[in-house]
């Protein structure tokens, strides 16, 4: 599948793909249908793996047949059935609605993704230790308002970099930590569940029904949360930790366009990009192409917590629907920004020459040390870079730590 | 392509695909080279159709390619020089920048789903028409703040349906018929073309640069406008409209939504969407499905807003790359909500019976009255539906005419 | 009133304020009583001015009221019969509900605004005119993803700011001139009018009750429309023409930000903010707080569409409530960027030496005419510049049909 | 300072209002001050409380100079200096630039917004606990895409809501515990610190510095943070908790104003709103003005990441300027929208009966439960409301826990 519109779309590869999402959501419906088997609700017969049965190729009948029900799961249930041997096709699905499948399957999704942009800052933030702890004392001049302030030093500007990371780095692994599996039942009650436990002669159903639970989310790999079909929270706390994301990497790639522009020099993409007219171009493509995904994610996760608000009842009335896409574009695009940042950072050209050209040209940035120097009586010293050093070896220090602790402590 | 994550997808057919995207802009070329020939600036032996040289097998290698230069023209006009005659490849995209190509190729894209809608836009004001007319006086509680308020008519509700489907059809009409070509070149000066134009001997190259301008656009059919790579009204008065005609389907929905809830039943859709796991349930699909799509649209005008007040120098840094799939995204979107509204219209069940049981259980919807003629000091009139009627009458009237204008007009 | 968090925000004046939407809700309660009264429907002795009676020192009492009722209206409407004479009183509001007086109010307040917006866009266009004039020849260079490009001028970049103000300008007096009175009665029947009129002995009831909402618009200087309680077509028409204003101001604020960055130096605004700290600082004051501005508005204008998008009933449940804060926001807050515009543009400083100085360091800005004059197989010409000139021509030309029409033909 | 525009703004007290950020900025400026003198670096003469010598009556010269540096702290320092004691006037502000102020201001402000609105959870929970407990096994029908699904309790609606409101109050809990101070100087280097830590002869200067700063910040009672005058996630994190919060509460006020639906009748408001003219009116005020909330605030949050992602420099060029508003709106508006959530389900009127009537006439909810005893070959078991208890459980004494540990550790 490509995507015109979105250049760098292949980086995503195929997170979050539809063909992705109905692999996910058969491997609900299996995990499910293990459990139900594994508990004895279901007869042994009934067991089967779901592989193969329904796949790519199914995919235009299953997108054309998911308006009628307005999502993809009741078809998808109707084929499997339609496939399956009787007794699998009896059992699958039963105890569960649409919106378990379907949210649970995104979440897998989503967790898929969130692994694979942590992935990228594990790179990223070797890159910055590396620009910090090199670029530790060489000097440039600090901009404020588009003016020239004070020096600075590139490190201090990379260990800044760093910040936006850790801390986007941080808030992802916190919440892919906490993306429960959707297991609810129609109305959130797990009513056909206990049901089954009950008429089957079990003791106590609901314990039963909780183990269930608790069984097919370990398949899964995710926490049991009570039925979240209303309370949007895990989706909503991801769809913000993805914009912190590209928030990160907007400003990185703000500061490598402005510093790459001609006049200033003092930064360069590694490969520019060209021009369709004007061979002698060297556009910071990277750059450009992140400053668009930071301009549009933060409307995506405004969209899921508008989504959240407008939930009603016991399943939503479109409220749920317009989550989907909103997280799919958000999750993809953020995993290509991730890259594409990745990519700017190893291959950025840093210019300590024209670094020092700037600050040697800049008027009045010895401006404030003067005045500080009035006030204290006495010469001014012969640098003026403040606790840059120190602020470079805090935030190194605090990426090691961030390294070396699993992401689920994150 | 299918889309799992935007149940009804397929409505949209190709428009705004990368396929149809991949055909504007060779459409957008072929128009480009044939004026230049035919001015006698290009040699007759460039000309070419360009028809069938780049097509659906060449996307990935298209989309991949796209990152390098930030966007797909560098990538097709290389492709397609490979693949033309010499002097027709020469001759190929000279004078032009990427941008003029993208974004009058997004143009033609974005007419033609505008013309779409006008056509669903069609089809609703006829249903329109024939619900308030019939229901003219068929009587039903109002409701305000989701109480009950005063009696209206079934038929005065489908007139304020119908506004809003008048006004969004004019803006629509307007914005659609301003959306020009782009021809600036590489910095919106057009200077290689008048440079072709000066060097080969003609005596006002001036002249000359604005007849191939025109020529090009004519054989677009889009209106001549000066350069405007930064400045995007065209585009966002688009969106605009776009979301104007989602925010009337929204309201629409959200009616059917509410009156086919069990307890008032006083609409239905005719085909309710079934559950996975409840037989008996007939959902309100196309409502939720469109009312999906009316929360989503707002954000989306939002970020083509944001990228055109973020335009910089001559061609911006990733403000223009923001646009295209917000544009995409949203004029899919809103022709799938079309016709799912066009639908919905359709095969709209009204229970008249629901309606007077309703209205007559309604607690105080005659204080109002009671009130006035207190004031008065006369007894209530017999019925008390003000201008309902009228209402019905003039929305009709304005539909009217607005159809039997052109859409030019609009 | 003050607000810390708005720098600039005393240039909006009073528009929009509190104090200003109480006097316009007063405007509209007097020229319906004046109407009814006008046409006999109240009798003489309730005729009242309205004014003096309910003034700034109500507004705590009016404000605190407001949340029981959802809206400020009952309790003004509350209060002005508590202090008016008791005919006066007995007839005032009758057959209006609160939303035909605030909607109405708020139109009146957004027309004032539109105005006063349109005021300053005369000012900038006639500084913009000079600007493109002047430098109509002044070369500069032209960049594009942030890189040199090609040559310019900077009269071309002054024209096309000059377009995007004038296409600002069109949209906005497109949208002021359709702001319509509301005027629709409980739930937009308009029922206690006609049974007044009816009540009265009115021969023709629906016709009275059609004149007196004509006289009571024409009162207001409104055009009628029908109800629109949910159809909310003018309030995001009007919405989407202010962002398109901001979005003007924000694409110019951002060309001067970057051309007085010190590196490049090629524009200046006349005073620039100093800083808290070092002495010599000369920020671009006025830019950075246009951009703010224009990065905010697309959400504001989003949140009306949202609103209009959800609407329900006869009149709706939240998001009616949703509207005025975000109109109101979006209002004040284009007129301070557009005066901030106009005194951006009035004091601007240009540097031609600087421009000279940067085009002539500029590395393979002649790269495209070099391929050019090859493509001929003639020597290159001595400038490359263009339509510039022309398109410079063209839209001052286009700037001065549209000073010449009356704003309501825009 | 009243909000016609906003109906229950008084609700929010003076929380972020202009006298409270003047408050804490004074606030900031004496803890700095008072940490230099305690530090010796400033002389003992210079210590100063700073209270009560700039105060509301300045306010409108502040907010009219704001504008000229782009912040009201230029214009605070010099009214300051032009009032106090010489010594204090020299040594005030010394280190610091604007950003510091303002960023470390908000903070406060916005500190004690979220504890406020921590105050207003706690209210709630023990509710919502009275509400789950007290209805744990009252039947009403569980609706899902508007229709009728299988029978619920209202208990677990309530437990539901109470799960909203956790996760809100645990996302609160953390982003406002990492709520940092802002002390970076002019370019985030502390230099002018470090420089009057070297000038006047400590040993260590740049260990002395760091002490200073966490000597303020304790004094302010907030964490430590290298700078972040271009690292905005304390912030965001912050907005995305509030935007949680108005979430959660979008949710609970649009099930009450459905289901407080004359056709339903199932919850209803303590004191509905009343009407400007129908008397019988008992509007879901409350409900109305939360969703009103809840549809604006997922927008402010997105304009506090977007100027996020478009930090550049060492300081922004807007992107920082336009934050204050978003988040006093948004802070304020959570606050409001808190309190009426709190008041909404303190008078929560429960129509047991109307439930149970409703859930009677449901058409097709026992069809689930039909099925899956067919699929166990078995009898219907008497109830079908599988783990709704189990559900109400645990997720009260989730919220135990929940109270029972401090907020720090949320």
């Amino acid at each position: 599948v490509t995507d015109l519109f979105w250049p760098g779309s292949e980086r995503a590869g195929s997170l979050l793909s539809d063909r992705t999402l109905l692999g996910a959501m058969i491997t609900v419906e299996a995990a499910w249908l293990g459990s139900l088997v594994e508990a004895g609700i279901a007869p042994t017969e009934a067991a089967h793996p779901l592989a193969g049965i329904v796949g790519d190729a199914d995919l235009p009948e299953l997108a054309s047949g998911a308006e009628a029900g307005g999502n993809p799961v009741i078809g998808l249930v109707a084929l499997l059935r339609d496939r399956l041997p009787g007794e699998t096709g009896r059992w699958l699905h039963r105890g569960l609605t649409s919106q378990d499948v379907l949210d649970t399957a995104l979440v897998l999704c989503l967790a898929d993704t969130a692994d694979r942009i942590a992935a990228e800052h594990r790179a990223q933030i070797a890159v910055l230790f590396d620009l910090a702890e090199t670029h530790a004392t060489t000097p440039m001049v600090g901009r404020t308002l588009t003016q020239h302030a004070v020096p600075i030093t590139f490190g201090l500007k990379a260990a800044v970099w760093l910040t936006g990371i850790l801390d986007a780095t941080e808030a992802l692994g916190h919440a892919r930590a906490r993306l429960p599996a959707q297991i609810g039942g129609a109305a959130g009650t797990l009513a056909a569940l206990v049901e089954l436990a009950r008429l089957s002669g079990r003791p106590d159903p609901e314990t039963t029904a909780q183990q269930i639970v608790a069984e097919t989310a370990g398949r899964l790999g995710l926490p049991v949360r009570a039925p979240w079909h209303t309370v949007r929270s895990p989706l909503t706390a991801l769809a913000d930790a993805l914009v912190g994301c590209t928030d990160a990497y907007g400003h990185l790639a703000t500061d490598v366009a402005t510093l790459s522009r001609p006049e200033i020099g003092e930064l360069a993409e590694h490969n520019g990009g060209g021009s369709s007219t004007m061979p002698h171009k060297h556009n910071p493509a990277l750059s450009v192409l992140i400053r668009r995904t930071a301009l549009t994610a933060p409307g995506l996760a405004a969209t899921a917590h508008l989504a959240s608000a407008s939930t009603v009842d016991e399943r939503p009335d479109g409220a749920w629907h317009a989550e989907w896409a909103a997280l799919r574009d958000l999750g993809r695009r953020a995993v290509v920004a991730a890259s594409q940042a990745s990519d700017l950072l190893t291959g950025l050209q840093v210019d300590t020459d024209a670094m020092a050209v700037n600050l040697d040209a800049a008027h009045g940035v010895t401006a404030e040390q003067a005045s500080i120097a009035a006030l204290a009586g006495a010469e001014p010293s012969a640098t003026y870079l403040g606790l840059a050093g120190t602020v470079i070896e805090q935030t190194v220090a605090r990426g090691r730590r961030l390294l070396s602790t699993g992401q689920e402590a994150w």
